[in-house]
This record gives C-alpha cells, sequence and structure tokens, in this order.
C-alpha cells in the first residue's frame, strides 16, 4: 500500500455541489461544476472537483447538496447595525414634505438615534439589534463588521462595541467590530476639540478594550475635514489600529487619497471619488466598499466611479450599511442587485463583493472569503440553478444553509 | 335581560391589537389602538376599539395578539407570476454590455419566457411558479391577481390560467386572474392579424372557459396601438368581462383615457400619463396601479404623475409587476419601500395600496382590502411597532400571521 492510498479522514465532506470558489486568477467567480468540499478542525481541507476526490476520503459526516451551488459564506463589510430606537416617523414626515432641518431641530436624525443607543442597556442594545442581525445570517452572512458610533459619550461607545461581541457569542457569525470615532458632531463641543479627545482619551482606551478590531471616521463637510480625520488616523496608528474612511460621500474631500497613505483596510461610499483618490487606493490596496442601498434610499444620483476603480484595479466590496438614517437595510442580496441594478457591476463583482473582497476590506483575505484550502470552512449553500440568481431576482431567498467553521446550519 | 345582552358568538376573535382598518373617510390609514376582530364564516363579524366590545362576545377561538398590528391582508393587484424558465443569463449579458437586440435576436428576452412557459405542462408550469407565489404569501399576501400572456397559443394561454387557477386552490390565497390577451407579437404574425383572431377567437373561448376574471392589452409602441386595445376591450365587453391596460410605460400612447372610457378596472404602469388620461381616470374611478419594481429594474427616470393623480383623486394602488423581463421582484414591501423611496408616496398610500386601492383594482373593494363588518376576513399581522415599519425597512420580514377568510396561518 502506498503512503497516497491511505485513507484521508475530513470532519465533514459536502459533495455534489456546484461551486462557486472566488479563488481563481483574474478575480472571476471560479465556477466548479460538481465539486466537494472537505472540512477539518474547521477549516477546508479538500476543494475541487469530485472527479479529483482523494480515492480513501474518511468523512465523519457527509452532506449531499442534491446539486445546490455552495459559494463563500457572505461577508458584511460595512454595517452600524448596533442601535436602538427607530426613524421610520422621521421617514414619514420626510415622505410628507417635512425638511431634514425642521426634523433635526425636533432631536430627531442621527441625533436620535444617539440618545436612544446611549440611553439602554448592553442587554436591550443586543435585543434591539439581534433582529437587524437574523435577518443578514438568514441571507447567508457568516461575518459581519459592526461599526460604533451612536454613543454620546466613550462608555457608550464601549457599550455597543460590547454588545457587537456579545452577539459574535450568541449567533454563529464571525463579528469584527469598528469603532466609529469620528461620527456625528457632538452638539456641545467644536470639531477639532472632539478629534483632540478622540486621540488623547478614546482611541488609547478602546485599545486598550480590546473591543475594536479597526477605526473608522466619517470625513465629509458635515463631518470631520480629511485634516483631523488623519489625526484620527495618526492615533490609531499609534495602537496598532487599522484605519477604514466613509469619504467622498456628499462631496470630494480627499478622504479616500488620505486614507490610501495610510494604508486603510478600505474607503467606503466613494460617490464623489476623483482621479488622485483611485490611484492612492490602487497604489494602496485599500478596498472600495460601494454601498448601494444607502445611494438608492437617500435619492443620490452621482454614480461612484466604477469603470475608473475597474481600470485602475481597485477592488470592488459592497456592503448593506444598515444603519436606520441612510439605509435601513437588512438584505445582502438586494444590496447586490442594487449593486449590479443601479451601478452596473457584473454578477462576478456583486457576489465577489460580498466574500473576496469584502474578505479583503476587512484584512481577513488569508481567513474567508474564498474555497480554499486552509482558509476557514465559511459557507453557503444556495437552492438556484445558476449564479446569477443570486443578484438578478429581488426579495426571493435561495438560501439553503449556512456553514460557519465548518458546522452546517440549515435555513429555517 | 335585554336582547342585547344575549350572548354573541363567532368563530374566532383577534384581541389586543391595534388595527389599521383602511376604512376611514379621507382615505387614511384608519388606526384604532388596542382593537379587536371578530369573524364569523369567514367574514369580520365585529371589528373596533376593545372598549366597544360586545359585552358578551363567545368566540370559537381567541387569538392574543400581544400588541401587534392588523392590517387587511395584503393584494398584489398586478402579477405575471406564472412562468417558466428564466432570465437571469440576459440580466447578466446585458450588465456585460450585450444589447437587448442581440439577445432577442439570439431568441432571449420575452421570447424566450413565452417558449419556455409554452412547451411546459401544467404541473411543471405549477412547480415553477409556486417559490414566486410563496414568497408573497411570506409576507402577507392575502389575495394575489395572476395573468396569462406567455403562451405562443390560446392553448399554453389556458394552460397558464389554469395553472394560476389551482394555486389558489393549493395554497390559502386568493388568485385572481386575468387574460393578458395582447402582450408581445408573435413573429410569425402580423399585430392586426394577432388582435383579430383574439378578438373573434381567443376571447369568446376563454370566456367560454371561465378561467379568467378580467382582460388585460399591452398598449405600447412596441405593443398595440389604443386603437387596436380598444378591439379587444369592445370584445371583452361583449364577453362581459372587465378590463384593465398596460399604458404609458415608455411613451404616451393614448391607453389609459381609452380604458378609462371602456370603465377599466385599473391603467398600469403609467410614467408618460398625461392630463387628459388622469381626468378620464377620475371620471371612470379606473384605478392607477403603479409599478416601481419595474421602474427601478430598467432604471426609468421619467417618474409617473403621482402629484396629479393626487389632485384628482385618482386612487392609486401598488403592485409587483412579478414578471422575468423587466420586474423579478416577490416583495410586497420591497415594492411598498420602491414606491416611498422612488416614487414619494406616503407611508398611508403605501399600504393602501397593497391594500384598499388594490382590492378596488381587482373589483373585489366589497369583499376584501380593509378591516369593515361584512368583508371577507382576510388578514396581515405584524411584529411593528409602527405602521412606518412596513414600508421604511428594506429586506426585513416582520410578518406574524395571516388570516384568510377567517383562516390562521402563522409564518413559518
Ligand atoms: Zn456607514
Ligand atoms: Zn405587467
Amino acid at each position: 500500500m502506498k503512503i497516497t492510498d491511505l485513507p484521508e479522514r475530513c470532519d465533514t465532506l459536502w459533495f455534489n455541489a456546484n461551486l462557486l470558489t472566488l479563488d481563481e486568477a483574474g478575480g472571476g467567480l471560479g465556477v466548479i461544476r460538481d465539486g466537494f468540499i472537505a472540512c477539518t478542525n474547521g477549516k477546508i481541507s479538500h476543494v475541487g472537483a469530485s472527479a479529483a476526490m482523494p480515492m480513501h476520503l474518511c468523512a465523519g459526516e457527509s452532506v449531499n447538496c442534491g446539486g445546490r451551488w455552495i459559494a463563500p459564506g457572505l461577508i458584511d463589510c460595512h454595517t452600524h447595525l448596533v442601535y436602538a430606537g427607530s426613524r421610520e416617523d422621521e421617514f414619514e414626515m420626510r415622505l410628507e414634505g417635512v425638511s431634514y432641518e425642521e426634523i433635526a431641530r425636533a432631536g430627531g436624525g442621527i441625533a436620535s438615534t444617539m440618545q436612544a443607543t446611549s440611553s439602554v442597556s448592553e442587554a436591550q442594545l443586543l435585543a434591539a439589534s439581534l433582529p437587524r442581525l437574523d435577518a443578514l445570517l438568514a441571507e447567508g452572512i457568516t461575518t459581519v463588521e459592526i461599526k460604533s458610533g451612536y454613543g454620546t459619550s466613550l462608555d457608550a461607545e464601549l457599550r455597543q462595541l460590547r454588545a457587537a461581541r456579545q452577539m459574535g457569542r450568541i449567533r454563529s457569525v464571525r463579528v469584527v467590530t469598528t469603532f466609529l470615532a469620528a461620527h456625528a458632531v457632538p452638539s456641545n463641543q467644536d470639531k477639532q476639540a472632539h478629534i483632540d479627545d478622540v486621540c488623547a482619551r478614546r482611541i488609547p482606551e478602546v485599545a486598550g478594550s480590546r473591543l475594536a478590531d479597526a477605526v473608522d471616521a466619517y470625513c465629509d463637510a458635515i463631518g470631520f475635514s480629511s485634516r483631523q480625520v488623519s489625526q484620527v488616523f495618526e492615533a490609531a496608528r499609534q495602537h496598532n489600529l487599522p484605519v477604514k474612511v466613509h469619504a467622498e460621500q456628499l462631496s470630494h474631500q480627499g478622504g479616500a487619497e488620505m486614507a490610501a497613505r495610510f494604508g486603510a483596510l478600505s474607503a467606503d461610499h466613494l460617490e464623489h471619488l476623483d482621479e488622485a483618490g483611485i490611484k492612492a487606493m490602487a497604489a494602496s490596496g485599500t478596498v472600495a466598499v460601494l454601498l448601494p442601498g444607502a445611494f438608492y434610499f437617500t435619492r443620490e444620483t452621482v454614480l461612484p466611479p466604477v469603470e475608473a476603480l475597474r481600470a485602475h484595479g481597485v477592488p470592488i466590496a459592497l456592503a448593506t450599511d444598515c444603519n436606520p438614517g441612510t439605509s435601513p437595510l437588512t438584505s445582502p442580496l438586494l444590496a447586490m442587485n442594487m449593486g449590479a441594478t443601479l451601478f452596473r457591476l457584473t454578477v462576478a463583482e456583486c457576489i465577489a463583493g460580498f466574500t473576496r473582497e469584502a474578505a479583503r476590506a476587512l484584512g481577513l483575505q488569508e481567513r474567508t472569503g474564498r474555497l480554499r484550502t486552509g482558509l476557514d470552512c465559511d459557507l453557503s449553500i444556495w437552492d438556484i440553478s445558476s449564479p446569477g440568481e443570486l443578484v438578478y431576482r429581488m426579495g426571493m431567498n435561495p438560501l439553503h444553509a449556512r456553514v460557519v467553521r465548518g458546522s452546517h446550519l440549515e435555513n429555517e
């Protein structure tokens, strides 16, 4: 008996499946028809065509996928889903012609979310936010990024981050947290004083707490200047925290270019991104995270520069941006449809945007987001007859099961 | 003991609920906080505030709604959901820059749906279409209109209508069928010859079969002229079939005005509707059925004249237009969100558009669509804290249960 004939063991084998590996040269979907995946200790130990399956593979459990399609588990790399309170009243008022300014004067807008979020306990925050997470999981999410940013104090920010971390313990999902250090401008302070406090006190405390995996800031005329955000990023760098940025959403402020110089993981929104920003992002490998839900919900008309991003080889991810003010969206599938319909991304770009490129946006490209030996066995299994169905339909959820680090969870 | 003190009986009582009756003067939502509904023999026998509940109401079954909201069962008054085949490949090709003409030349577009639909059995058609119906039911639909129109022959049209009727038997839902008599122009015939055949042969046969509750036609430059559609409506009138029309979607053809003169139940799409059409519709009580899913999916930029429809008192309904080419949408909640976000309909208009006004568009306003004594007990019960949540969220389904003619069905 040759060594290669010895039986190989694995914990779980998924077979009779079509695969979207997202792991081919050129960035395509990496389709393998009639393929299999083997998992050992939560990692992918084999993946390929059935014809290439090891002769003596001994699986603890075997799952016949009945010809379904397996993609990497979906990754939502930009959300603000931990919050309390609700904003549908504001939505209603705006439809009836009340201006944003009037709503803000009456305590509405982001101030109302900050107030509601900061006045409840961590348990209440968790209870309010779980239905949103569950909606994402029901559509195949296995990794989700969650930002703070609605706290009226550092304590409230830490409570948001703790609630986010807790979600990863009580649900089968990898939670990646982000300290959104500079978001709304506090009403009782000037911007610069807030930035100074963020750098001198908040970032050191957050870093010490280990509650945040990255630092984010909102760079916009109604937020913080590129210079102020760069100060925040300097502080983050001193504490070894990776950075990312909300940039060029409502106007061009140079935030993406500046963030790229800091080696930012991602720059997000980008409707008003210019050529210099694109080149800087391409040079640093900073991912462009496009957020079509916010584009749609706020009736934005300026499109992100998709053609130029492609031309310069900037990786493109998509996310829900789940938040109560500008994108109350909890459907990755709908975000993909919007990416295609509104931004003219291709089917392959939309699917890569919620898998491979979303992983890259979180610095997890060697952990998840592709079907590849050695990566975590995070899968989404779909009742579809071709990959395009994931993007083309609106309001249909064909998820059959999620697999998180090897644990198979059928959809309910 | 006075007569009024005798115990009154009902089959089912829903209590501890907030109600959206859609039955108030002025066309509002008709909110009743802490209300109840009683059902006897499938009809609403009482509805009102708990304080006004009859003293001695003896219910066979009582359902504590736990403060949830009850609306009329939702009504999707415009769908093409019975079809075979799929069009995601076409969607993908178009995103990659292939023109519609090239796709049509290769046998794609509506021709591919007609070919696929006409070449399968009624059972296969049913199996292919049920997931779409089930998606609608999962979001609270209790009445659905389903059109034919993908048959390459009268036999194939009748098969589509039979499959639609069959759906109403195997699922708890009221199915209303429409013979879409003039849809795509057959490749082997001129338009007028097709219209002559529709009037002389198809409408009489469909009427005799009792498989259709109404007749519809596609009035457009790439469809049939207003004159040709009026010929179809004359034939429908001779067989006592109500009419409706696809009109003014891509250009103004006068179809809505013409249809209103026939007392059409509805005119649908209407992006290019003019003042004369609006006035004619107002005079005849013809419902404007707006289809934001198609508007979104085809990236239309001309908005339907919502302000003018309001000003003239034309009733406005909303529907999914579920179809494989221009609106692969199976979410009434998303259609409501699009109605608000894209067309600036109010929350009340969006909800009325899927209940009271949708019932009117099907001629069922004295049967369903409102919470009112004597109407069928068709309900949708929602886990929400205010009605605006139904319209504001994207991708979250808060349906708790549907009730169809008194039968309570919890959502899975
Ligand atoms: Zn954001
Ligand atoms: Zn239609």
